[in-house]
Parts: structure tokens; sequence; C-alpha cells
């Protein structure tokens, strides 16, 4: 186990964006990109939390991301947003743009943005769980870098390309399914080499296009772009369903990508500008079951698939985005992050010379 | 292999659809039926196909499908349908909802309806398809038969729920995903056991809820729900991203069933009527990209997949659609058959009196 320490919530918050505002981006863009990145922090998914804050601040630097730059709408309908995300910051256009679909859906609907010219904006849940307290579903995808290996091909094609849907609830916590088209993510490769341990055939290719096990292998040969890649949900087979997830991944990229005029394929990250195309939508009960019924019968399928008999061996089952919301009750006041991690983030404030604290707690 | 014959593609839709109207059920009707059955042959999916028809026709016997029932528009507004199914045949509905959908998003940019009260409606496909003539995107999702275990959980609670998605293209044939959210249909652990060949360990539990190789011990347990079920895409553990599969199942129960007032989870299936839930969509592209870019766009996507490297050993990369678009070019005139399925549709209009001619033609 890597070495960790508790740092304050609201700490970390105040620190990450006071370095943002320390390098010249507006008070509120600072702030949002925090919220995104601590959440995913306090929802127990650490590679997309601060761990990824150098990789942003690099991109400023670089000029890849132009972080003051708004998003600005294209099209606009009563149901539709196209957007021009202009290079800016992944996180505040998701969040702007979420923003905007919500109170076109609260109108019509219905609405659903297609956004172009994007960079990285974390979590996909975050912009989808925005809907929640409107008693609105959200809906929220991504196209991303080159990842994926489609079904028999040998290299990266595709991107990890999550899909994030949330679903208001009664007594129960909301239902959030957040998840990626890849069996797993890069970092859990990399974790398997580190520990020296055997993946699962499932996870990723060598550079011939065949499943390993060899999880340093793979590494090294995504660093170098040897050949290979991560598998789609269902591994490398027809056989175990593999062009399923190949396909899933496929339908985020058309839907994010393909559709708003951003990268698609191993298109993204290609140019200066990342040029990541999202996919937004969210849809009011009204126009269907209604809030107060779709909360009801929200709760009682959560309590008919918790309460349901176990498999030999297991003691529970789990639903969408319950293990979220524990660690996120649990990380409430302070949150854990990677020793280096912390090392880092405090680097990064004195190279732009930001004087803030960020205090251990643990 | 088990024998099959090959009938005429025109002749088997008559035969079918006379088969319908000598029962009383509306000429329009009997049509679309015949159409959506004989349309999966050709596609190459048997199982959804005229395999079917004895089902369909035992549950109309039994008053289970009401088949001149009409779907009835419950509320509407510019961009959405909340319909009853009246438990009328459900490729009925399917094709007619569907049909209102399409004219809905062609004046508003997106449209999307919620369906209660249906039955079996066979291809999701077919209803995505539909859009593509319009140049809209279409999706049909629908939930299915208690036959899939949730991660964890010992017996079988959720349906194999498939996701279709059709996206038109320009020189390319239509990218069209049609996906059941389990690893395997029922129907491949049933051949497997007629071939006593052990299956990969990702399509199935036993009655303990344990991943298990026995194709036969699972065929029983199903038939005699004993225990154990179906696996969803990615498996029974959360390593091999069974939890992924087990939530787009409930994805889509929660878009079809619970938002439409349908039942849900192991309700479907439960009442005299099967009480199935649709969800089905289209979008307008000129709200985005535009229909022509989206179209030149989706091409050259296809284009990069089709003519990446392949993995050692393959020498090729499919895309969503293009097996089933061979087969139907394949069976244009002809389609394939079992023998046993063939006697059984003769036997059929035997009872029920109907002399039309369904001719063996090899």
């Amino acid at each position: 186990m890597e070495e960790k320490v508790y740092v304050g919530v609201e700490n970390l918050k105040e620190f990450v964006s006071g370095i943002l505002k320390k390098m010249g981006v507006k008070k509120k863009y600072a702030e949002i990109v925090a919220d995104v990145l601590v959440s995913a922090d306090r929802r127990g998914i650490p590679s997309h939390g601060v761990q990824r804050f150098k990789r942003c601040v690099d991109e400023i630097k670089a000029g890849r991301i132009l972080p003051n730059n708004p998003p600005k709408i294209v099209k606009e309908t009563k149901v539709s947003l196209l957007v021009d995300g202009q290079a800016g910051l992944g996180h505040v256009i998701g969040y702007l743009v979420m923003e905007k679909v919500i109170k076109k859906a609260k109108k019509s609907g219905i609405c659903f943005a297609c956004v172009r010219n994007s960079t990285h904006y974390g979590i996909a849940g975050y912009y989808a769980m925005m809907a929640l307290p409107h008693n609105l579903i959200g809906i929220s995808m991504t196209n991303s870098d080159t990842l994926v290996v489609p079904t028999f091909a040998k290299d990266m094609i595709i991107g990890t390309n999550p899909i994030a849907v949330a679903v208001p609830t009664k007594n129960e916590r909301p239902w959030v399914l957040d998840m990626a088209t890849a069996t797993v993510p890069r970092g859990k490769v990399e974790i398997y080499a580190r520990m020296g341990k055997k993946m699962p055939l499932v996870w990723a290719t060598d550079e011939n296009g065949n499943p390993t096990e060899d999880a340093q292998r793979v590494v090294i040969n995504l660093k170098e772009k040897k050949g290979g890649g991560l598998l789609p949900l269902g591994g490398a087979e027809e056989e175990t369903g593999g062009h399923k997830g190949y396909n899933l991944s496929v339908l985020v990229d058309i839907l994010s990508g393909v559709l708003s005029g951003a990268a698609y394929g191993n298109y993204v990250y290609k140019e200066k500008n990342p040029n990541i195309g999202h996919f937004f939508g969210a849809i009011d009960p009204e126009i269907f079951i209604g809030s107060d019924k779709l909360k009801e019968r929200m709760d009682d399928y959560i309590k008919i698939l918790k309460n349901a008999p176990k498999r030999v061996g297991k003691d529970r089952i789990y639903v969408a985005g319950e293990k979220e919301y524990e660690k996120e009750e649990e990380y409430k006041e302070k949150v854990p992050i990677l020793k280096n991690v912390y090392d880092e983030i405090l680097n990064i404030a004195k190279e732009v010379g930001y004087k803030g604290e960020l205090k251990i707690m643990g």
C-alpha cells in the first residue's frame, strides 16, 4: 500500500482553487474545478481526483487548456444545445452546460447537449448528479484518451468512454451509474504492475493484441504505444461479450464526439487542444410516470435488489452509486490522498507562488 | 447441427400473417408481427424470429396478449409520449409508437416514448432502425423476462434487457447496435447443453449463485427456477466488470419499466399480462452537427475501425450491425429456419384452420 495522508475537504478545495486563481483563472471557474476534483476523491475515485490536478496545470501551462474561455453556444433549440468548449477547462464546461441543460429540461421536459472542443472533465457522474436536486434524471458521457482495443484489433483506437446516469429516489440514496466502458481503468493495470500481480485475462492485451496477465508488460506498451491496450467490458473475445463493451464505447463516442463535431476514435488528443466531446442530458419524469411515482418505484426496486438472497459466500448486493455514497459520507470532513500526490500539489503551489497551507490531518 | 430448411421470405411473412388474420387479428397488425419476426430470421437472430411465433400464438390463446388492442397515449408533450400498450402485440406497439416518435422528433428535434403494459416485441433493433430512412438516430430498449442474476445475488431478478441504437451513415452500412445486457442469451446456453459443451465461466451461475461451466445444469435450473441464472455482461465478479453489465440491465429497466409504469425487475410476467415496458427515442442530428456531417463522420469512423491493424490470428474487425446486414443480404429471397420450427408453424396453421402453403425451397 502506498502512503496516504488525510487533508480537510474544505482546505483541499481552497488550496486547489487558490493555485488556479494564482495562475490567473477566474474565481468561479477555479472553484468548480476544485469541487469536481475533490468530489472524486470523496467518492472513492482518486484516479479522477486531485491526482489529476498536475496534468490539468501542465495543460494550462502548455496552452492546451485555455482556462478562462467560456463554453460558447453554437446552436440552440428548446430541447438542445450544441456547444463549443473553446478549449476551456472541461470541469467548467461540464458544470455550466449541465446547468443550462437542467433549466431547459425543466421547461421542455427533455434537453440534450453535445459539446465539442472540450478537455478532460473528471468524473462523468458529477454532472449527471447535478440533475438530482431538480428531480430530473441526469445523463453525462464523454469520449477520452485513446486506450481501448476494439474486438479483434491489435491497437488502441477508442477511449474508456464512460456512461453516467443519475436517477432520483425517495428515501433510498439516488441510483447513480458511473461506469467506464472498459473492463478496468488504466490505473488498475498500473497498480497490478507495481504489485507484480497477474491480471484477469479480460483486462488488457499485449503488443500482438492477445489477452495477457502481464500487467508490467502492458504498462510499458501503453506508454510506448507498442500495440495492445485496455480491453472493453466483456474482454477480448466475442464468446465473452467483448464486442458489446467495444460497441458501447463507440456509442458513447458517437454521441459525444461524432455528433458534436469533436474529435472521435484515435483523433482525440491528436491536435494541440484535446478536442474532447461530451454528451449531457436531463429528462423530467413528469412527462412520463411523474416524479413522485418514479421515486417510490425506485425505492422499491432498490429494496428488491438489496434484500434479495445472496450468492454463497457473499453478504451484500450493491446498487449503483451505493459504494460511492458511503465513501462520500466517510470522507465528509477529511479525505485521504496519496502522500506523493500531496507533495506534488505542494510543489505546484510553490512553483506558481501560492502561499496557502494544506494541513495534514492524520 | 439441427436440420434446417429454407423458405421464401415473402411466403413466410404471408404465412405467419395469414395465421394471425385467421385468428382474428387485424390485417395491419398481423403484417407488422410477421415483418418483425421474419426480419429477425433474415438478420441472423433466429432466437427472436419465427421460432418465437408459437409462444406469441399461445399467449393470444391464453388471453395474455389481446392482439387487436391498439396502444393508447396516456400523456403527450411535444417531445414525449407515455403509452399504455393495453396488453396488445408488442411488435405492433413498438412499430406504431416508434412511427409517432419519428414524426415528433422531425418536428421537435428529439422525442422519447415510455411504454407500459406491453408484451414481447422481438428484436429491439427493428424499431431503432425505423429511424434511419428519416435521417434520425433511433433508440429502442425493453425490459424482459427475469433471467439474469445481479452481481453477488443468488437468483434471477433482472432481464436480458437489450439496448439498440441505430445511427445513419453516408456510403457505409448504418451503424446498428442491438445488444442484450447479459453476456449471452438463454438460447446459447441451451445449445451448449444439447452439445454437452462446457460454457465460459462468465455466462451463467449454478443454483448456489456460483459461476459454472455446466450448461445442462443451468438449463434445468432455469426451467425449475432452482436458483442461479444468466450472468450480466462482464460475468459474476466485480473484478471482471460484472457489476457494469448488471447496472446496464437495471438502467434499461428504469427507462423501460420504472419510468413508464410497467412491471420491472422480477415483477415482469408475474401477472396475467406480462406488463413489459419499452423505451423508444429519436434524435434529429440537425439540432447538433447536422445530418450530412454526421453521416460523413460516421463513414470515416467506420473506415478507421475496419481498416485498423488486426490482432494476430484475426483477419477482420466488425462494426455494429455489419454481421446482421450481411445476413440480411444473404437471406434476401429465402431464409433458413429450423425444421422443427417449420413443422411447428405448419401445426399452428392446421390448428387454426389456415389453408396457406409454406414451400420448402431447399
